[in-house]
């Protein structure tokens, strides 16, 4: 079996996490019997800038065969992020209608959370992000801007089957693990897009009699990721909440070189896009330091999707081995002084 | 100098809170000179399901003359928070043009945070939440409900004025205090509302060249108050994400029993609305296991605003000294067994 893989290394430490990582699911493929053909495209901030467009006009065109795509960072400082960002990731979430957008946060054995109090084993959950309208749907405007009457509207957008689709994928995560969905919203202050959200929520949770339901406003489910996190079994909420409850989600997991995600189109009528929590962090760029497991692990869920759990398994459990071993190599974020290269080889070592 | 002072105790705990922390109140008032005329109000759900609603008809024009308001708690298990909220708490904030909602976070000696390596002293901020517009702008509609194109639609509203205002404030309590202001958007994905939040942003910031600026999307701050608290000042953001800091701020402070706020209009037009952060807290409700403390500080922000910050000081030393007293009593949310009262009396005695 070979799977056509996408890269897109993207911006600042981007660049150096697909490097080393690659390379482990290389070995993952030799070890359980596959191989990848892998597709490299420099699209960023640098084509941006040579050429006024973080990508080609026909870029999606180019992806859209792919069996997957594997994402570093995309993200500069010299140039605003909704230029960065409206100009690559967000338009391949929204036009392979990666409606999925899939955060585990799980604290390991041998990381140290900044919670008190929490050791490895003790969080495990994962939040389903609404991925493709929501907070983030491109409606809205300004006007008499620089006037005394500059406004501005930034309009939500909630679809019935844009929420019902994510809301059920959630509600059967959650009957595969611990069965218990927490839906988070804040319709006490939203009452137009929240409200639809809950009802959708109450209408599907009738196919899923075996799933236990809790409802928290987005300020108390914030809350309670710092202060009961091991409670949560899998979270559902729109894209702008999710994005906020998963960067929570990385910190208290201990450290957002660990978190990994993928945007996924479940029924496979486009390639799924799989790419750490973190950014392009250009304070540590070019300096080999970026800790590479968040993009491994965003890797193992690509194998997931591909269809090779059994590989997944196993560069999880190479990543987790790595983690839980005192004399193992660490990137600073974690305490150590390896290099992001260090640390993908010895994942592949353990392989 | 007597204060003409309106509570409304409202729902759940937040009676118990109102009638523990007046007393505190009124002693402050004896020891530094001044007199509380009170009046009480019975707002609140049990109102809504006698006569159909939280406020009588006038309840703004009953208000409108005091020099402050006091407010427990509103929001009851049986009856859904869009109507209670949208029936008291929500209408008071925008008629008293009460923009500013001011939260501190302070990490006291003697309270456990939940956070590792944080001690009594350690965190020390301030938000500055816009609090009548942005994203609880009532803006939006739903169509075809029920049916397979069923949609609705949230629209956050920025105005230059709404944003410009909430800016300065901030920017003044950065000079007083700091210097240093965090600003929270989501530019990235929001490129309309929070846009010209930046750019007003960035022209208030000329008016005060000694305070430095730091721009943070929402989930990186969400994630710095757990990772790096001690480093923030003031922070300031829109509505949404003002709630959802601070109740990050709350938790990570040791207890949402500990957090105060404040509703302001700065310029005196109307009255400002002082409450604890926390909810009416179902759960507990009836046990007076609720701590006072929250709202003994709303308090003390309370006499700051009506011009008494020498009692105000004295309350919040007076809080800081039984905190700080192993031997205190202590409310079951910071690890004792104390009633609402007996801590409240113990501060009282304090002063
Ligand atoms: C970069 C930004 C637009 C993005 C988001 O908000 O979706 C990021 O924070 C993420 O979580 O993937
Ligand atoms: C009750 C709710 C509407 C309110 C808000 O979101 O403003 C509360 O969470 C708060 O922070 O005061």
């Amino acid at each position: 079996m070979t799977y056509d893989i996408a890269t897109i290394p993207g911006d600042g430490i981007g660049q150096t996490v697909v490097e080393a990582a690659l390379p482990v699911l290389r070995e993952a493929g030799d070890v359980y019997g596959f191989e990848f053909d892998v597709t490299a495209y420099d699209w960023g901030t640098e084509r941006y800038r040579e050429e006024g467009a973080m990508m080609p006009d026909d870029a999606l065109e180019q992806l859209e065969p792919r069996d997957a795509i594997l994402l570093g960072a995309v993200g500069h400082p010299d140039v605003p992020d909704h230029v960065t960002l409206h100009g690559l990731l967000l338009p391949i979430r929204k036009a392979f209608n990666q409606y999925v957008c899939k955060r585990p946060t799980v604290l390991y054995e041998g990381v140290e959370s900044p919670l008190r109090g929490y050791d490895g084993g003790d969080i495990d959950f994962v939040v389903y992000r609404e991925n493709t309208e929501g907070e983030y749907a491109d409606i809205g405007g300004r006007e008499h801007r620089g006037f005394d009457n500059d406004v501005a509207i930034q309009s939500a957008l909630f679809t019935r089957q844009g929420v019902e689709r994510i809301v059920r994928q959630a509600f059967r995560a959650a009957s595969r693990r611990r069965g218990k969905l927490t839906n988070v919203t804040k319709s006490n202050a939203q009452a137009y897009g929240m409200v639809l959200w809950d009802d959708i929520v109450e209408e599907v949770a009738t196919e899923f009699p075996d799933v236990t339901v809790e409802r928290l406003l987005v300020d108390a489910a914030s809350m309670d990721l710092v202060r009961r996190p091991e409670e949560f079994d899998v979270l559902v909420a729109s894209n702008l909440f999710g994005d906020i409850l998963t960067d929570i989600g990385a910190v208290i997991s201990g450290s957002m070189g660990l978190a990994p995600s993928a945007n996924v189109n479940p029924e496979g009528e486009y390639p799924s896009l799989f790419e750490p929590v973190h950014g392009s962090a250009p304070d540590i760029v070019g300096r080999e330091i970026a800790n590479p497991l968040a993009t491994v692990l965003s890797g193992a869920m690509l194998l997931e999707h591909v269809g090779e759990p059994e590989a997944a398994a196993g560069v999880r459990d190479a990543v987790r081995a790595q983690l839980a071993a005192p004399a193992a190599p660490r990137t600073p974020d974690l305490g150590g002084e390896a290099s992001t290269f260090e640390v993908a080889r010895d994942v592949e070592a353990r392989l």
